[in-house]
Parts: C-alpha cells; structure tokens; sequence
C-alpha cells in the first residue's frame, strides 16, 4: 500500500482551482481521492461532475458542505431545504459524507443554548432524507474560535451527544484544526468509533492570521503533533480517507502543482502514524 | 447594596495607567475593588503599592499574574522561583487570587500532553509555598484559540481536574471570554462550587481583531449572554468580585475616565442576574 493511497485533496486547498482542473491535479499527482465543494460542482454541473469524477476513477472522500441550522422561522425551513439538496448532490456524488457545518449565533442572538437546539431539530428534518438515500451526514465540531459566527458545535463530545439519537448515517468529521486543543480528545475518538465517517488534516499556525478564517496551515507549519492524532484516529478504527483542507491565502496564492507537491510530502512526514 | 459593590477594575483594561492612576480612577468612581497586574505593581514599588491600595479602602479581586509552567529544564526552575515572588506579592496584597496563565507550547515543541504535564508539576512544586501565605492559586482555563501559544489549560473542567488533588488553596478563575463556548459550561460550574475564586468579565467579539490578544470587547459589544453565565457563576455559589478585563487597542486608546463610565454602565445593564 503506498503511503499516499488514503490521501484526499480537498478542493478547497487549491481554491482557485474549478472541479476539472482539481481532478486533473489529482491524477497528475495519483491522489485517489477528492473532497468536492458545492459551489464548484454546480458550476461545472452536477451530472457533468459525477461523470467526469467516475471516469476518472477517484473517490469523492467528502461534500462540503450542508449545515446552517442556526436561523429561525423562514430562514430555518430554507436552510433545511438547502440541505436536501446537498443530500441529493452527496448521493449522486457516492460521496462518503456530506459535511454539515453547522452555523453560529444568528445576528444579534446571545443565545447559544437556542442556536444548538436548532442543529438537533435540523438533525431530526434531514436525518430521514438522508437515510433514504443511503448519505451519511457528517457532523463537524469547529473550534471555538467560530463558535459565534460559524459553528456552534464546539467539542467532538457535544458532536457525539448528537449523534447518538441516530444510526450509522450520523457521523463526525475529525478536523486536526478543530480539535487538537481538546483535553477530551483522545477518550472522545476512542468514544467515536465507527462515528468517525471524515478526517480531516491542516495545521493551527501562530501568530494567527489577521483573517481567522484563513489560519489554517500546511502541515508541519504549526503545533500539532500529526503522528499522535493520525494513531488515535486510526486506534478508534478510522480506516477511511485522509483530507487536506487548508484555508490559507498564501497557499491559495500559491501554484497547485506545488502545493500538491508540499501536501504529498508533508503529509507523507507528518502522518506516519496514521498508515 | 449598590449595583456596583461587586464590580471590580482589572488594571488591564485601563492598560496605560499606572497603579496611583488606576487606583484614583477607581476611587472616582467608586468602584471598590482592582485587580492587579505584577509589572505595574513592581515600577509602583510593593510596599507602596500596599500602602495605596489599604489607604483607598480597595479591595484587591486578583494579582495578575503567575504562571508560565510549560517550559523544561533551567526554565521551568527559573518560572517557579518567579511563581514564589509572585505568591509572595499576592500575600502582600492580600489579594483574593493569584491568577495562573500556565503557557502554550514551548518553542518548536508539539508535545500538548508533556506541556499540561508540567502544569500538574509545578502546582505540585507551588502550593506548599502558597498554603503557607494563606494565598490563593486560581487557575485559568483559557479559551482554545490561545492553547498554542498562551494556556493549554483549555476547559473548565481540565482545570477542576487539576484542582481535586488540593483544598481550597488551588481554584479557578472563570473568565467568560474563555469559557463562554463551551457546551460543558453549566455542569462544570456546578462542578466547581467553591473552586470559583474569580469571576472576569468581557465580550467576545467578531470579527476578531488582527492581534488576537487584543479580541476582547467591552461587555455588551459581543455574542456572550451575560445575564445567563453570571446566573450560572452565582448559582454556582460564587459571591466575590466580578472583575472587568479588557485587552483591547480601542479601549486602550480612549479617555480612562470614559471607559470606567462605559464600563459601569454596560455591567449593570448585563450582568443583572449576577447581582
């Protein structure tokens, strides 16, 4: 098995990057696997997209990304709607989940408590859609430095309390930038299990930059220990696809090929406990 | 009892005074506690500043601050030295705390578990030394986003991990820019009862300024439900000072006396339930 068989590019690290030229740079670098955004995928059309993905042989490791549940009234039953279309593009994509961030506090609202019941209520709208459609939906805890205005979902432990309502089509996405801080890390992945359904990797990089939704970092560029995190991720029996997702504007700045080449051989180093 | 009987000055928020000028301030607006930081306290000189402060009638709510444990070798020995200086300066000042800020990672190092390691080592070193001057340790969870380079003491309920091994000497500081996310915030104050020693208070605001240190709002300017988390701290059974500490470029460039007026109203207008 090579070391890069389970690497997956996720299209936002080469943001500029459409849902042909993503793929292509997937081949040219035997990547076997893509992390598609919904907005790139509508641009080169939906059947256009999972036609050109089939042939080209790669697995779809994710969609990002559903989620926004936070609003309420009409702005709620919207989002819902929105969802299921995701659901629907997950399905056709046999995307291994559909990533679900899931909103923060809604303009003016102090109410964090409220915002959270509204992810479980949204859980229990999709829950059965996505089941009939056999999409596994992919809860994603953020750090907390979004906590107000991007995801209120803040711990691995508060993602699996959600899911425990549910069956297997409820899982959690592992994002190294979200939750290496976690003191409960390491007992909520052993927890997790077969919950784990995404893992994804980038770096916590200081100082942050001035932009905190672009502080992600290449790995080996920041503070966590990759090794350490691949091995309790893979103790709790994830075997499934690794994704890079970086958002950082001075990779996105950068030629794909090279960040292609840095991403293949940072995660070839810093991930070797993870295969 | 006036609204205000509990409001306390942390120094920081008034960052270009001095400790004659903080302690004026607060006298003319009769705030009747302040909290403290080491370095102003040090240019003052000890003595005097003991003197000043016991003259003004003022309580002292908190000695900033102790810490910095996460470092090895000659370091970490120099770091507990500076620990008992600082204990000895907090029994000087009788005050109720001295606050801890334990560190991030050392340079270049990813070891997160090593680093809270240390923490439990130096408690073990420290508290001797501060059960001997009646002098309090307040441990200070901070929020995630500082968990590299500032505090990987990154929950509420870590620090009360630490705690069980002490008595009432060893507490913790709950600072609502740091705790406000978390989902376990409730339980675990419930949890900490009496281990409550300090109660700080500012907002957390977005978009989050470039220098993230600086992040924190005047209360009312953010996401954070006062009202709800002072309720929480109060039926915690917590009955001390509320102290206001902000790190903020604006606030720290605006007339001292404005501030202090703008700070006392926004305290009384969203901290009701905590009175």
């Amino acid at each position: 098995m090579s070391p890069i068989d389970r690497l997956s590019l996720n299209q936002k690290t080469v943001n500029a990057l459409g849902v042909m030229e993503s793929v292509d740079l997937c081949q040219r670098h035997n990547i076997a696997s893509i992390g598609l955004w919904r907005e790139p995928v509508a641009e080169h059309g939906l059947d256009a997209t999972v036609e050109l993905i089939k042939k080209a042989g790669l697995r779809v490791s994710s969609l990002c990304r559903g989620g926004w549940f936070t609003e309420t009234g009409p702005a709620f039953e919207d989002a819902i709607e929105e969802n299921r279309r995701a659901i629907e593009e997950a399905q056709a994509l046999e995307a291994a989940c559909l990533c679900l961030v899931v909103g923060g506090l809604p303009d003016g609202s102090k109410d964090l408590d409220g915002a959270r019941d509204q992810v479980r209520r949204a859980l229990g709208l999709l829950v059965p859609y996505a089941v009939d459609r056999g999409v596994t939906l992919a809860l994603e805890p953020m750090n907390p430095i979004y906590a107000a205005d991007r995801g209120v979902l803040s711990t691995l432990g508060q993602a699996l309390d959600l899911c425990e309502s549910y069956g297997p089509e409820v899982g959690v996405m592992v994002d190294s930038f979200h939750v290496w801080w976690d003191p409960q890390l390491h007992d909520q992945l052993q927890r997790a299990g077969s919950r784990i359904v995404s893992y994804q990797v980038c770096d916590w990089i200081t100082p942050l930059p001035a932009d905190t939704l672009l502080a992600r970092g290449m790995m080996g560029d920041g503070h966590i220990d990759f090794a350490t995190l691949g091995s309790w991720v893979a103790d709790a029996g994830y075997t499934g696809d690794i994704e890079v997702e970086i958002f950082n504007a001075d990779i996105w700045a950068t030629d794909p090929d090279q960040v292609m080449a840095t991403m293949i051989d940072r995660y070839t180093r810093t991930s070797d406990a993870a295969d």
